[in-house]
């Protein structure tokens, strides 16, 4: 359409990321993550391997049962490996599994490097082609899309081209719609990936000519990007970079070089100009610390620190600016003097007051206070709720409907099923209420001890419901003594919304998000009422 | 002497790496910086910038008078910039300022592209090519040996090769003994990099031909390797990659690429084989966080967690690592998950049983003891003190030094600061201690009172410290009453590991985790008394 040269992405996040150290999604995150990804227009999405675990099982099952899934942009691929030496493809339990598994795309990992052939498997080369051959064929005669990941295929080329050359030719004959070379121990120079790239696009015309790389000698990016380059059309990588090791090519640095960059035609226009949302919200379903200074989408990628750098950048951004940051949907920060976001801060504001401008001096106060809350730890990109509060409050406009007077809670950990009691004080114009909660640990007893006192005067709030509680350690290194943030999601029929909450306590940072949480539903009704 | 060629080191840490978001050195740091890195051969090290500042004069200043200093390897160097336009090099207090400083060498940035002359500058191109070649000459007059940074150089090359050619021959008309081709914005593709280099070194034969490169693009290390196979024989980079923005090329990374992978001669083998320790130990200065998913020298870096590559690297360590983790001071970790097999496992539990195999049927039970334990929310790859536990448990190897019989915690959240108060009852034979502790926020309170009763019993405990703590809610869809997982990481002389605890109550999942991490300290300390 565009006239530009297709590039298709394969995203491994929740195979190959999910590998990387420290990465963990529960199934739950994990269908999270598939809804929000088969918006975004990537073209193959891993999700697994069936039959390796009790957990990868349930997904897919998940996926099978879900009436969503089949109809986003992307096709599910599930992951596994070719039959095993000697073995037919019929009698192998991994083929079975990928065969009955409801994605209509496998792709399956063979050897391609003799090293491995002879030391790993142990056994000779045609032993090893018909692996791969009759693991492919079984599959693609099964009605399945096949791609072949080639593992070592740069490390094999480098040791013998035409054994390389002849694993990928031996899955072509089974009928791959596509050949993965696979940089699997990621320590080769992106020479090393031209040559091979070239010699397999030079004997073979594939549909698909896919690259996988591994950042262990930081290079997965260049290597994808050379790949690309030398005629690869396809790459396998994940968003953040997450994956074993060092990890896999980085979806996030990627799709804006090949797309902004290079002109390559990749994802959608709206996908580009989100990614930073995107990689973050990633990061965050895997429970991953986002890493600030990552190219494109960190919070550090556009932050200018030196004097001069500032001057000019003001000037003209092109000076100390190699892509406009909004195109990434990141933004650019002066480290001295900060002016970025009030765009932004205006437009959410004229939600009640429209008639409000930039110039509005309640805008410059908004942000000051905001920046001053982000210091001491709050985010409000995942607690809309409280972000509208705090613009409320700026602008006169909050009323809060109780106040908490006091609240105390005692925890007996060892006592098995409702440990912990807490006891709450809330007080409506002149009348107060004294109420006692038990429950699973202190932020419940906490959490029902609130909503019985609060429900004796706002019967509504029995209708919300908590979804989602979040909690993170700010700076671990102050050890149990850290401040944290917690993070609730409410939902109230089809409205639902993030509020924040930031102390040492935990349970004083529970308890203010929970109270927002509540201000929200109770305001919510008034209005209604009134409106 | 090698017979191999030279690439000589330029490291910039102190001053481009400390523009980096987050990083900070204190003079103190700086000394203790520059005593380290004076042992490894590094050719240059960037000081800072005398003039701009006061924390920077105090640093050459104690320079200056640091009798150690001058005796090291490395070479002393000073940063600055060009004179201003329409001003002689004479009446420059910048340059003063460079003349005057303790350092051997000095830098000067200067303009390179066509752009910044005329936006930033505001001038014409024969001021600016003045202004680099007088301000070279003034400080090569004065007995400084000088670098030219070339800023922008190839964004100014690729806008008009003879222009940034222009400017880096004003430098060594001025007689400069090094030109450094600089990728600022660090946007640059290694193509263009290729191409700015060669160009350079066809034109002129520099003694120094510098590559400095930023890692706006993920590319700062394949950029500078790329320099370097075109030509230049000087890279500029700073340990862990620090600097502004996404940072500077990393020369953690970059190091054993060259001396390693690419057959450079660059630094003393026992540097080399050091890496990982001294880019720790400048994070450590820097009081930044330590990338552990780095290439080479991050704890990540060769740990593996898929069980059909641990099985292949117990073969043969080549099959899944692209080189042997000790040549830079790095060491192999077999993970264990549910996805990976026995033979990690097996790997694991020959530490404290040498003759096991993976056929013993212990290890079978340790899998189903670890499959069940993730089921119910542990994890044991960043808690591989829980893991040794739970093995050495089954193993019949566990005497535990103390029970925990009972605690309970009181919090009174709105009270400030030590609000919560925890009482701990600890048994160690049939000697029990009942004692309180003040914390806050209720989970410090815990870890205080613990701490506090313990160490009656165990006065080792207290040299060793919490350095982490993590609270990861696993399914937040049950609201407050979900189940918690905590992980803490905890230090002890040179040694560090995790430890884990899950429970609905995050006090009772804290005091699992802190509970194991105080086992570890008391147990090591007795191995280390019998054996």
């Amino acid at each position: 359409m565009s006239g530009k040269k297709a590039v298709y992405i394969y995203d491994t996040t929740l195979r190959d990321g999910a590998q990387g150290e420290g990465v963990h999604f529960s199934v739950k995150d994990k269908m999270l993550y598939l809804a929000k990804i088969m918006e975004t227009g990537v073209h193959y999405i891993e999700a697994g391997w069936p039959g390796s675990n009790p957990k990868d099982d349930e997904f897919f099952n998940r996926i099978a049962s879900s009436e969503t899934i089949g109809s986003g942009m992307s096709k599910i691929a599930a992951f596994g490996s070719t039959c095993r030496v000697g073995e037919e493809p019929e009698n192998s339990e991994i083929l079975s599994n990928l065969l009955s598994s409801c994605a209509p795309a496998v792709t399956i990992f063979g050897k391609a490097w003799k090293l491995h052939v002879k030391e790993v498997l142990r056994t000779d080369h045609r032993e090893n082609w018909r692996m791969i051959r009759e693991s492919v064929r079984f599959l693609s005669a099964g009605g399945k899309e096949v791609f072949f990941d080639a593992e070592h295929f740069f490390d094999g080329f480098a040791d013998d081209p035409d054994f390389a050359l002849a694993c990928l030719e031996a899955a072509l004959e089974g009928g791959a719609t596509g050949v993965v070379l696979c940089d699997t121990n990621g320590g080769a120079f992106p020479d090393e990936i031209r040559k091979g790239v070239l010699a397999a696009g030079k004997a073979f015309v594939p549909r698909y000519l896919g690259i996988h790389a591994h950042n262990d000698g930081g290079m997965a990016v260049a290597n994808s990007l050379t790949a690309v380059q030398a005629g690869a059309n396809q790459i396998q990588g994940s968003w953040n970079g997450f994956g074993e090791r060092c990890g896999n090519a980085n979806l996030s640095t990627l799709v804006p070089w090949l797309q902004l960059k290079l002109g390559y035609q990749v994802l959608g226009a709206e996908t580009v100009n989100d990614l930073s949302h995107l990689s973050r919200y990633v990061a965050e379903l895997a429970n991953y610390p986002f890493d600030e200074k990552q190219p494109f989408v960190g919070k550090s990628a556009f932050a200018h620190k030196a004097g001069m750098h500032v001057d000019a950048v003001i000037k003209n951004h092109k000076t100390f600016e190699h892509i406009d940051p909004s195109a990434v949907g990141n933004e650019r920060r002066i480290l001295v003097s900060e002016q970025s976001g009030k765009a932004n801060l205006c437009q959410r504001m004229k939600k009640f007051q429209p008639e409000i401008t930039k110039d509005d001096p309640l805008v410059e106060k908004a942000m000051d206070r905001i920046k001053q809350a982000e210091k001491e730890g709050f985010q409000y990109d995942t607690a809309e709720g409280s972000l509208d509060l705090l613009l409320l409050d700026i602008m006169g406009l909050l009323r809060r409907p109780f106040v908490l007077e006091d609240y105390h809670v005692w925890s007996d950990p060892l006592r098995g099923e409702l440990d912990s009691v807490a006891v709450v004080k809330v007080r409506v114009g002149d009348r107060s209420e004294h109420i006692a909660g038990e429950g699973d640990g202190p932020v419940h007893a906490l959490d029902k001890a609130l909503r019985r006192t609060l429900s004796v005067f706002f019967p509504i709030i029995e209708e919300s419901e908590l979804s989602d509680y979040k909690v993170r350690v700010i700076d671990g290194s102050h050890g149990t003594g850290a401040t944290v943030r917690v993070v609730v999601e409410t939902r109230w029929g089809l409205r639902s919304w993030g509020t924040v909450g930031v102390a040492t306590n935990i349970l004083r940072a529970s308890a203010m998000a929970l109270l927002d949480a509540l201000y929200i539903v109770i305001l919510s009704q008034s209005e209604g009422k009134t409106g």
